[in-house]
């Protein structure tokens, strides 16, 4: 674990007032003091550099409080961009954002996990430049690409541990091999991480929280942020609730777990439910070979919503099981908020969020001491994307060397370059 | 969430000088700049204040590395004090340990629990007066109390909030009572978590280790560390494992969940199961009219590492479910130890310890990223006891002013007055 040349580092500052500018949008130097409780000639200093780097520019003058109204700084928004991008078992999403967390540019195309990681990463590099130029947007301005897909993975090493989405990637230096490509640095994530962090970024929750965000595409994961920063673990393998037992008797998952939450609740369950069914099979065209559940499951999901009595019965039961996950994930982490991101809850969601805060309401462990709020994320499907591209600002813009106080939560991203 | 007047505060700077000479032992002004990553002109201020207070001392000179060899600095052992008093709903333990989390003085009794806590509190305080005095330990060096107990607990305000160990006990501020009996500050916590941080502050394990304690007495309770610092969640009511689900078919629990691991894996069960078969609560001398569930407990915990199949095979059967929950919380909070603490592993803890690290070993999320170890608290049955002791030391010795940064993990702990 690294440790900071001086506790309470430049670095870890600098994030903070980075942090509070783009949070409170247009913010004056006093108002930074009180904020963060720094001295104002720190502030002043910090807000020099970041000043002279073009990441913070003026904005006229605020309210005067009795003398001179204050200058107000905002965040130069065009200074520096992130790219964002999601690898899933079907599908490729593809954003960049600014230095704001706006999105300028987006896309999306099946087909490159099928392929080996030697064919499907200059592919992928492709589409990212192709992007930016649209976009307009200068390659010396991007930060990083935030690479983000489940786990478990070797993040310091940019590699995942798992043999999907097919063999030939277990293990590959996807991180490495497409910052060589790009050029550009590369930082390795997981997919339910980034969606969470991506909430704080783009506002949608409390800064003080402590809360938990369920992701669900094909399968389902998690991430947990306490007080703006992603809870890691030893390895940042961590919240991988749809590999936790709903069932101690139940069947062994290919993750070496038995009655994982994912084979009771996941999309892919919900389908093959579906298809045993033909009567909504047929009414919903479901495929009975197709690999694409997530199709599947939007069919079954918008049918639930339509009043489909077969359909709703089965996104009930998925959202039993994950309701249950969701009251052991509350009473592990002691969360106040409960985020549902990712492209399955972007149409079944309020089925889902309902059942859930019934669930929480009534089982989970501190409602003595305090409530727990289910919510929908703000970012929909391209949740993990836009997070990823969150992770590599938050990590790139506190500066160049990786100083971290013992005892965050968080140890900071590790960049292939 | 307080904010510290200074980013990177005394307060921390402080801690973490005091924690580096603990760990230590014995360690030069330039070892403690090395490892702190501080500068020798900080270093110098605050150990300076250290040794004016009174809470370290030079001891002789180290091994020169060429120049003149350096000044030793090392804990005062006498300096200060802390108490530890668990409450459990059939014992009391209090422990008296010193500046250095060496054990000075220790008692236990029953029956505190059954009184109303306005008739317990003041019998609790005669006894830990009279340990003071038999520990020949100056009040005027106790830095406080640390009262631990099970959850939930409104902690900000030393309460209880469950009925057990009885009814009277909902509620009543059990913190600030204690405190204005003794006029000592005590601090309220859960008893899990004050286990789990004593391992470390006793260098049980690796300080950067995120480690997970499960610690089980008459009821089941966890606590995670990373870095040195409990993780706390949204109100300190966090890794509730005896509260989570194995079963999600499973009975009411009477927190409001179902199919809690407490009811398969808990002592009051292997006993209750113990008693349903006549010739082993024979051969026992199982109490059938019992609630003293420890005594049973322990003696089938004996007769299973003695070989007696019947006691064996429950034993079995209660670590089966302990290691599907540890298998959970190590999937979720992304763990590389687990430390079983508290009485009831203290006789079978080597059965559950194997039984354990056989299931994480087959069934952990990230097995391909790291191994993850199970092992037994250095404490034994005092586990909970020495460990409140422990973060009254941790909290009380940073400084008075309660001042974190912003994302660290722990909020600092919440002393009643």
């Amino acid at each position: 674990m690294p440790t900071s040349p001086v506790w309470g580092s430049r670095s870890k500052t600098r994030r903070m007032v980075l942090d509070l500018i783009r949070a409170a949008g247009t913010i004056s130097r006093v108002e930074l003091a009180t904020s963060s409780g720094l001295t104002p000639p720190t502030i002043s200093d910090v807000v020099r550099d970041l000043i002279l780097e073009g990441l913070v520019v003026e904005a006229g003058r605020g309210a005067s409080t009795g003398g001179k109204p204050p200058t107000l700084l905002r965040l130069n928004p065009a200074a520096r961009y992130s790219v964002g991008v999601l690898l899933e078992r079907n599908a490729c999403v593809i954003v960049v954002i600014d230095l704001t967390g706006r999105q300028v540019g987006r896309t999306s195309f099946h087909g490159t996990a099928q392929m080996p990681p030697e064919q499907a990463l200059p592919f992928l590099a492709d589409r990212v430049t192709a992007l930016l130029d649209t976009a307009g947007v200068a390659r010396d301005r991007v930060l990083g690409i935030g690479l983000v897909s489940h786990g478990p993975q070797d993040r310091p090493a940019g590699r995942l541990l798992t043999p999907q989405p097919t063999g030939t990637w277990y293990g590959y230096p996807v991180g490495p091999r497409l910052a060589e490509i790009l050029g550009v640095p590369v930082l390795l994530d997981n997919d339910a991480a980034a969606a969470a962090i991506g909430e704080y970024w783009l506002g949608a929750v409390d800064p003080r929280s402590t809360y938990g965000c369920l992701y669900m595409s094909t399968g389902i994961g998690g991430g947990v942020v306490v007080a703006g920063e992603v809870y890691r673990g030893s390895s940042s393998n961590s919240v991988e609730i749809g590999h936790i037992s709903v069932d101690v008797h139940g069947d062994e998952c290919p993750c070496g777990n038995r009655g994982c939450l994912e084979n009771y609740a996941g999309p892919a369950v919900v389908v093959r439910q579906a298809l045993a069914i033909p009567a909504l099979a047929g009414r919903l065209a479901l495929d009975p070979d197709g690999t694409d559940f997530l199709t599947g499951f939007t069919r079954i999901a918008a049918a639930a919503n339509g009043g489909d009595t077969q359909a709703r019965h089965l996104i009930d039961q998925s959202a039993r099981y994950l309701g249950h996950a969701a009251v052991t994930i509350t009473a592990l982490f002691d969360l106040d908020t409960i985020v549902l991101a990712g492209p399955s809850f972007a149409v079944a969601g309020p089925i889902y969020r309902t059942r859930l805060q019934q669930e929480v309401n009534r089982r989970s462990f501190a409602r003595r001491a305090h409530p727990v709020r289910v919510v929908l994320s703000v970012s929909g499907s391209d949740a993990a994307a836009i997070g990823g591209a969150v992770l590599v600002l938050q990590s790139e813009l506190a500066g160049n060397r990786p100083t971290e106080p013992r005892g965050t939560v968080a140890s900071r991203a590790t960049i292939s370059r």
